[in-house]
């Protein structure tokens, strides 16, 4: 049947693809799948008695307030936190400078409703995060990359992409969704170096910083670009747009993720918002707030740091184990993911096949890469699968690359 | 402190105005005066009881599934909910037809996003809901205005409006936002007829059409274009795409709305959604589910009916007692709004001052014209202020416009 409507959309509606990773994940609603695909958070770590608990106090000591219209910002009390917890990063700033989103991925939207005209070039790794191809595409965004390796975005190719001037540089320094990959110190402030050089702003994406299982806190982007006082102390200078999420610290069906920014982006942002949403559920605000307090935030992300480096550490030894000498895969220091690459005539989508046959899956790495190419990547999951599905899935996926290793040399 | 993010904005930024009715929210905050500005559910009929059992269950019940990430669409069991609810109004859909939005003005937002090219025409009602016009502003929206009166949409002017060829027409027809007024039964088969002949679709917005205080209930837009079966049913037929929300039946801080359109449109939306922030919190939605269901909506909606029925019969008893002759105001049948006008020399603007020196606030009228005009009109709210603060602020109203009077004959 045909309607009115289809004649009628918009022309960025043409940019505008359904995305590949929730395509994906469709693939793991299947119960006797073993999926690596996703990249949800393990539920047996949400604190849900403190939930419970939280709810009920908000409830009974803010009442009808909790479930009010509530300013576009945010919620002061929570904004104040986050520059408290913050400043303990080195980030020094008000809490003028924070606005709540809802979820990490509006951040990224309003963003691009602020910052995109169609055509306007962005610098991004290749691989980067998809949703946020996807979000800036719908603002008629091209993409400019920056290839990875080990120590993250190669700063090597930095200055020849900024030539070609991009109006500001995304980049995810820590565990990097796909590869979990950590900006090396040293490119950091090349990164830095350069970007200031070409008069370029830089949006750091860090929804995994404090995830860290091994190794030492690098020092945001945010924080090596702020200007440091006499006394030592640094102060927020406002050439790097910082976000962050509670989605992997607390709980992603919030949907609570927040910018810092300085007043008059943060501004802008606050305009966007209006008209996309209004606010961030308010009751959702307090009961985050809630929740976090009293110490609890830090305790809880110390238990999520051990579960989910344990799994890292179970599923690089099980790689080690079972897949082939062809295959390569990083080392995350922390985060949700690691990447693997296969060799360069292999085609992970032709994998996947075979492995759902064998019930086991993971995302093909090809849509990560905004300028084409990793055909023969993959992005696996570590944080969502028990210890017994992490055993027997890379087994199966091991096996699957050693049945396309043997078939192709046949 | 110059950054190098103001150089950078995005030319619809530039179309992007701080919302009027924002700014003016600021002067509810002040507690020593009787607001009638903001556009607030009253929070004493917010069931807080009811919403902290829910919680309570949900967590209980569903525990991590309540917190972690979902799809995009929504919560199934709540689709299917408003789907039953629905067809109760004589709207037959299936859940596919149904996507649940962060709040109605989402709803607006990803219209928006997947329907307006810049230099698109918008028909809407002058006076309209000022956030959407903001919201379609940002994507470059122009609009087309047909005038209201004591029927709504004047649809004598509605025909020259189409012939301007807008994309689609937006309309308010129960208890509009700002004036209160609700589009007459002749009417709405007009506005359908016409917007047949001329090929152009309808977006409906209806977020109070179940608060209606007195009168009989009006069939929705929608359910006048659907096509009857041979049995007598309706069935959806998708010319109309239908806007509503959970924020004036159950509570705003939740934010959830929900589209009912045709699955192509759903479709286009959900995607749209998938940039915009994944998906709609999965808590609230559980929540919300939770507290509805058992019949519990139908009775606190009639509660909602009483309590707001009661405060406008007695904000227009009251103006009928400190009003001037000089000035009209509109009856409402439902919702949370009147709509004054004043003599036309007198500027609602400036009456705005002098009120607040009295301590009373309303919102001037102006912003809310698409296509200006409206200087001597204000929206007063009646759902969110007691019965004293109703007496005392028409009065205070009253003797400002009778100043004002005086001082223009002096």
């Amino acid at each position: 049947m045909k309607t009115p409507w289809e004649y009628r959309y918009a022309q960025r509606t043409q940019r505008m693809e359904s995305s590949a990773i929730r395509e994906l994940l469709k693939y793991t609603e299947k119960p006797d799948i073993i999926s690596f695909a996703g990249g949800l958070p393990a539920p047996d770590v949400f604190p849900v008695e403190e939930f419970s608990a939280a709810c009920e106090r908000v409830l009974r000591e803010h009442g009808a307030m909790a479930l009010q219209y509530s300013t576009t910002e945010g919620y002061l009390p929570l904004r104040e936190m986050i520059t408290r917890h913050s400043a303990r990063y080195g980030i020094k700033i008000t809490p003028e400078n924070v606005l709540i989103t809802s979820g990490s991925q509006q951040a990224l939207d309003l963003l691009g409703k602020i910052l995109i005209d169609p055509g306007d070039r962005i610098l991004v790794e290749s691989p980067t995060y998809l949703a946020a191809l996807q979000a800036w595409k719908a603002y008629g965004a091209e993409f400019i990359s920056v290839p990875m390796d080990d120590d993250g975005m190669n700063t090597d190719y930095l200055e020849e992409a900024l030539r070609a001037g991009p109006k500001f540089i995304y980049a995810l320094p820590n565990f990097q969704n796909p590869t979990g990959v950590t900006l090396s110190m040293e490119r950091r402030r090349k990164l830095l170096e350069l970007a200031d050089q070409y008069g370029v702003p830089i949006v750091e994406d860090d929804p995994y910083g404090q995830l860290r299982y091994d190794g030492d806190h690098l020092p945001s982007i945010v924080v090596l670009d702020s200007q440091f006082r006499d006394d030592g102390t640094a102060c927020y200078r406002g050439n790097v747009i910082y976000l962050s999420t509670f989605s992997k610290t607390l709980a992603p069906g919030l949907r609570l993720g927040w910018v810092i920014a300085p007043p008059e982006v943060i501004g802008k942002l606050v305009q966007a918002k209006q008209g996309a949403d209004l606010h961030t559920a308010t009751f959702n605000q307090f009961v985050a707030y809630e929740v976090s307090r009293a110490g609890f935030l830090d305790r809880h992300i110390q238990l999520i740091r051990e579960v989910y480096g344990r799994r890292r550490d179970l599923m690089l030894a099980a790689m080690d184990r079972h897949f082939p000498a062809e295959v390569n895969w990083t080392y995350p220091q922390g985060g949700l993911f690691l990447w693997g690459t296969l060799p360069s005539y292999m085609d992970a989508k032709d994998l996947l096949k075979t492995c759902l046959d064998k019930k086991v899956a993971f995302v093909p790495g090809e849509p990560f890469h905004p300028t084409g190419g990793g055909k023969n990547t993959m992005r696996i999951n570590f944080s969502n699968a028990t210890h017994e599905e992490i055993q027997v899935g890379i087994e199966r996926l091991g096996s699957a690359i050693k049945e396309k290793l043997a078939r192709q040399v046949a």
